[in-house]
């Protein structure tokens, strides 16, 4: 089975690709950049993009990062409104959506909830097999929340 | 030209309709109540439901409230993600949206920015030559914004 993880944002999207729930072999991973300006264009582009991207993964479980209150109110907002598009999206095609809290994440993949990036990075290549990860943290931190959904709700 | 109001939720979606921006008349108004239990289902039959009402009421110019942190931390993130599925959704289908914030709506259809409901729902009656509304104030809502969309963007 396949286990696509997702670190919602505005302009970039994460994720990360996986299969299998026991060793968890590596897909693919990146981010879907969001270059439209105006809210409704990069809404509409994220909802294309992210319809795409799950078309050609074909998951059995996907995880998405809930939203929280972090550091801005404003960001927090538009964040929430692509996370719609990206949960309704993941229901019209009929995918089983999971929600991760961070902190539940970084402690499934690394046995401590307050786990840095780096250690999750780290842990995430040890899982995985693979040394360097490339390109921009969301990528990783959507491998991590992939790992976490195999690990909890993988049966394969 | 016919222009559409909608109050976003997370269970009902409040929807109003009218044609002409000079003396607007009603064609519909309505809230789009969500029945299904969770998030990804709730976000689903919204996309739906919403898709439908957009096709069958063809606005040239949708105006939609934005989300602010009222009351309730929980409540905003929700309704920012369902906000998210109506603003892709006219994207989608190419309308032209703009964004409303509550007291612009006051402002534009009763002239006085801290109108209670009552005065909007009254004087939403007077543009609109109708003397009761039926059904949720959510509906009532959505027309005001119909009816300051119409006047400040409409062009027939």
């Amino acid at each position: 089975m396949r286990y696509l993880g997702i670190d919602p944002g505005t302009t970039r999207v994460g994720y990360g690709l996986i299969e299998g729930c026991h060793t968890p072999k590596l897909l693919s991973y990146g981010v879907i950049e969001i270059k439209s300006v105006g809210e409704s264009d990069r809404l509409l582009e994220l909802a294309r993009a992210f319809e795409k991207l799950i078309e050609s993964s074909n998951p059995a479980i996907a995880g998405v990062e809930r939203i929280f209150f972090a550091k801005n109110r404003k960001t927090a907002i538009s964040v929430a409104q692509a996370r719609g598009v990206i949960v309704s999206k993941l229901a019209e095609k009929n995918i089983r959506m999971v929600e991760w809290h961070p902190s539940e994440v970084k402690r499934s993949v690394t046995n401590y909830g307050g786990a840095d990036k780096r250690a999750v990075s780290k842990m995430v290549g040890k899982i995985l097999g693979v040394s360097t990860f490339t390109g921009h943290d969301d990528a990783t931190d959507a491998l991590a929340i992939a790992i976490a959904t195999a690990f909890h709700y993988g049966t394969s």
